[in-house]
């Protein structure tokens, strides 16, 4: 299995004097998704939880349509090659529909926009209840999240995806290069849990809101989502559409509500 | 047009005081990409420079393979809808070759790794040369930098990438909430300049560098990379293959480089 961090040697300039030390990198793998053997996707991520992010990826994605996962397994596990750990399958036993191109060759219909994108979320997705982040859950959720927050502590370079109780305390808190394959991942666990959906809860992410954040969020039927830094204009307006909280530049227990 | 940014009201909580106050946010719409009419990509991007940025991706995913870009063209330009700005054209008249599934629903062969990924790299781009991250040099592009960041500045939710040369002066900056599109705008910017490769010049992420962005900046023949946050392992195995200097946690004249 690959390991979540590599070791380096790097030159480091500080006030004009270059050492040499030895530094810890997170580490950044490919991944191909598959549901039911068809290839969904390829994320370049941070090894470890692959399978909570594969089937979190199909789950937030709407590609189970309310089918159980049944299993997940590696393309070549059992066998000692690292890059057999690199394409996972989530297994449904056909119970899922057959994916449909997604960023595939098909030619794309005009009208893509943020509203029609908005529509298809509000077609599959039923709204949820907003959650009030007030100062002290936030403090709460901070603290707790930084204090589990160990490969980011080890490289300085990696994002953290963590759901929450109303009461602040952390349930899950996963870690990855790529801040969309921390929050896959959260949600992967919740759903092997049987906790799905989180109703009442909070997603925490440690950078910015975009669109697909959002998405992931409402998906997994969270009340509140707590962002680190800024919201884009998409996200307030998706999370208004849902009925989400969603919560900026949360810094201690300063915050900015976006939605009503 | 799409603005590249909105207005908002929002809730704002300070040392325990709520207010409602008005803020811009950086605005977020999905763009279509069509190499000769085919679709190859669909990203969350922050409208402008949607030419630049749908170019600049099918130069750096190798997808053009030398071939001129002729025309770029809004799908449903003429009309004025605003979804119509959400799909471009980029035209060889068919002398690129024909694109072929990255994240279709082909069955993907086990065996997918990092290394087989730089390897692939390898096979298509020539080596570069690298270029020293002076303390003096860093801190003229980071000076530079921070002053062109308009839109950072009205949102502080968008990432900036921008070209430099040796002596520091930026030739051009983009922004996006997405640090994948800025670079893509910038590169796109230098194929419509005729100013590809860009030996002997430096290539300014805001973020961390990941995997694709040294192939990006490998793909466009920058010397240098310089990104403010950490790079992931494979971003330093990339960059070593790739001849590239990768620079990481440039902050003023300090700075961490990864590379020989």
């Amino acid at each position: 299995m690959s390991r979540r961090t590599d070791k380096v040697l790097l030159r480091r300039v500080r006030d004009g004097e270059s050492a040499l030390v030895s530094d810890e990198l997170a580490a950044e793998e490919p991944l191909s998704i598959r549901l039911d053997g068809i290839l969904v996707a390829t994320t370049m991520r941070t090894p470890g939880h692959d399978f909570e992010l594969a089937a979190g990826f199909c789950f937030c994605e709407g590609l189970l349509a309310g089918a159980p996962v049944l299993r997940c397994r590696y393309c070549g596990a059992g066998r000692p090659v690292d890059s057999d750990f690199n394409v996972v399958d989530v297994e449904t036993g056909g119970r899922a529909p057959r994916p449909t191109p997604r960023l595939g060759l098909t030619t794309s219909a005009c009208g893509v926009c943020g509203s029609t994108t908005i529509s298809q979320l509000c077609e599959r997705l039923a709204p949820v209840t907003g959650l009030e982040p007030t100062p002290d859950l936030l403090a709460t959720v901070a603290t707790e999240v930084r204090a589990r927050q160990t490969l980011f502590e080890a490289t300085g370079g990696v994002h953290a995806a963590a759901a929450f109780a109303a009461d602040g305390s952390v349930s899950v808190l996963r870690e990855d290069v790529g801040r969309h394959n921390a929050v896959d991942k959260v949600v992967g666990a919740l759903l092997f849990d049987g906790a799905l959906p989180m109703h009442g809860h909070g997603l925490y992410v440690s950078g910015r809101a975009s669109f697909e954040l959002v998405q992931k969020a409402w998906s997994a039927g969270f009340s509140l989502l707590v962002a680190v830094s800024a919201p884009s204009a998409l996200a307030v307006r998706t999370a208004t559409a849902a009925g989400l909280t969603l919560a900026g530049f949360a810094r201690g227990r300063d915050v900015n509500v976006y939605t009503p």
